[in-house]
């Protein structure tokens, strides 16, 4: 069966997620599939960085009582605990994903200390591998960084594997890893998990407890709209609390932080884990765009993500079957994010032409188109237009064109 | 010669910095002495976030490379460099002090390997004790905090000293290092020097290149005026660029870091001691701070500020002399940062009180009322009116009175 543009306008019309989008500033004429790189504005992180402003300049150094800046990575850190399905005190938001996963990665290996393997995915997202390397070269006691493809990992978990670190959706196919049959077959072999949800937090449902995770930590800019180079989040299991040693021994992991003891303490449970001063602009906006996530059910949208996925692979073979594009995601929507993507052997000029005519989606080497799908802003009639635009430049080949190169931009 | 509210605003008059006041936004009636805590908000930092908020909102993911935000870590961190004496690719801005401080602390261990001391001051802020202490325990090579008083530094430089890590101006008593001198003595031992600029960056005449220091870093927040958490900066000195071995190893210190490579490569320089995704909107903040701080000679700031202490400590003797209060700074004008402190038995319900009548100093156990001098936007009429609120509260021990302890509010 053929689709129409008016049956995407019928499921926008069905969307109960559609007031949503009125929710957030976007630039009128956009189709914008890349909120995995970088999420859309909520209207609400304009009121609540300028609300932050006007505590800063207002109130200056009471600010951190009156408006409880003390805790705030606390606060929005629960907030997030609650999309991922973390208990109460298991998650803290701050710093950046990198430093958080140094921090787990850090404190899992003195976990297991007898084990000297992490075992990750070669196609991880590269600077969590970059991260492994550094920490293992530091600690000088003979780890190893041991790469596996996905389908490969769980019989890689052997008996000197101290951590599966993964990322749960990959960030270039959309691949998504099961994450309670991973963390069991892991548990059941002696190693700690790691799970790095970048591309899940906000964009799949996830519950952490339910999945008996052990540590997880990701990205405040993508899904969750926390805007750019946002404060990250970290998780651990209530159950490693006690005996988690932090390296990253800053004052804000210090049981009394305004004590100023010569010598340091740790504080309770997750805190333990917060290294420095929160930044506090960047909470405020990362707050904005947590909240609105909690407003919708992670089931609704879901669902909406799976149907925006299922539109556009079915737009695609329709509208440009025959121009050469690979599916280089997997075709069973339980294994997947909320992304689609395609290879192409001209995958770069073409994503170029694209954003020349405003519709924004990501190119990954080698050769891959990546499509986001974010329920809370994206409309089914847009991913009609930004297909029916592709179909155009394909039909015209005017992605050969020059004039596109200098005006697309891409990061 | 007895100082009268006339003289200081007489001294107002003539200040060639007073228009600068009119560039922050500052809450009417509040004197606040606590800008070494947090920086008082610059008007242009409120044009510059939201600014930021637009770029975000609507260019998306083209915000990276249409407003350079991919390097303004960089370009920001380059600015400070200025005001602290460093050459232009010796700075960057990001992260937090506490992990900058582990930043560099492990590459100075790492580039003196054979010794196994970091000497550091007992006073010292304590988040840069207990870094120290995190990083040392986590090495595992058998390495020592070795703490002594002000003092005695110089003569604690012994063979097995890798590292002497001070804080320039003591958080407490202003006190001042010189500088230039404790870094030759290390460096005539072997050791290298870590230098912590929180109360100096912004303060007070810094010369990292004249001084020869090898590595720096300090906070965006204080005298930088760059808001809440703001993000911090580091320095190390381009002799140790290459030798150096960063242990947080993320893609913002790649050498390509959308090149996606396997294994972490080193981008030149100091940005191989970057890590995450830059945090935008803190930065945009922290910029705003920096640029009202370069109009202004360093010059000029120390010598309205060292006026300002004079000012506030003949007040002091004249208005309240006989009330307990001792000094509980430097004498010598040059071993001090921008501050004076003072010690009373009831120092800290004299804050308090203080703090109720709008006059905003900060409190530090033990017993010491600390008062912080930012030469920008604060007037000499300001530190009589201080003063002659003090007096008040003394005169009529008002301090005393619990509803006080209800109304202030302490950081």
């Amino acid at each position: 069966m053929t689709l129409r543009r008016a049956d995407c306008e019928a499921l926008d019309r069905a969307d109960p997620l559609r007031p949503v989008r009125e929710r957030f500033a976007l630039p009128p004429g956009v189709i914008y599939l890349d909120g995995n790189s970088l999420g859309a504005m909520p209207k609400a992180a304009h009121e609540r960085v300028n609300a932050a402003l006007g505590q800063w300049s207002g109130d200056l150094i009471s600010g951190w009582n009156i408006h409880g800046w003390i805790d705030l990575h606390e606060r929005v850190g629960a907030k997030i605990g609650r999309l991922i399905g973390a208990e109460a005190g298991e998650t803290i938001a701050g710093d950046s994903t990198s430093i958080n996963l140094f921090k787990l990665l850090a404190a899992a290996l003195q976990l297991n200390p007898k084990r000297r393997v992490v075992l990750s995915e070669r196609d991880n997202f590269p600077t969590d591998l970059y991260i492994a390397e550094g920490l293992i070269r530091h600690l000088g006691q003979g780890h190893e960084l041991r790469l596996a493809a996905p389908d490969e990992i769980a019989d890689e978990i052997t008996d000197d594997v101290a951590v599966v670190m993964l990322t749960h959706v990959n960030y270039r196919t959309g691949r998504m890893y099961d994450m309670a049959a991973l963390t069991a077959a892991a548990q059941a072999r002696g190693a700690l998990t790691l799970w790095d949800l970048a591309h899940s937090a906000g964009a799949v449902p996830v519950d952490l407890a339910a999945a008996n995770a052990d540590f997880a930590l990701g990205c405040g800019y993508k899904f969750l709209n926390g805007g750019p180079g946002a404060p990250a989040f970290l998780y651990a299991a209530r159950r490693h609390h006690a005996a988690m040693q932090p390296v990253l021994t800053g004052w804000f992991g210090h049981a009394a932080p305004f004590a100023f003891e010569p010598s340091w303490r740790p504080a309770d449970g997750i805190v333990k884990l917060a290294v420095g001063t929160p930044p506090i602009l960047g909470l405020a906006a990362l707050e904005a765009g947590v909240d609105l996530m909690l407003e919708a059910s992670m089931a609704e949208l879901r669902c909406k993500s799976l149907k925006q996925a299922e539109v556009f692979a079915a737009l695609m073979a329709q509208e440009v079957g025959g121009f050469g594009f690979q599916s280089a995601s997997p075709d069973d929507p339980a294994m997947r994010g909320s992304q689609l993507c395609f290879q192409h052997e001209n995958g770069w000029p073409i994503m170029r032409a694209l954003i020349s005519r405003n519709v924004i989606g990501d190119f990954r080497s080698p050769g891959i188109l990546r499509f986001g799908f974010t329920p809370l802003y994206l409309g089914f009639t847009e991913l009609w237009d930004a297909v029916a635009t592709l179909r155009d430049i394909m039909a015209a080949k005017s992605w050969d064109r020059p004039e596109h190169h200098a005006r697309a931009r891409v990061t």
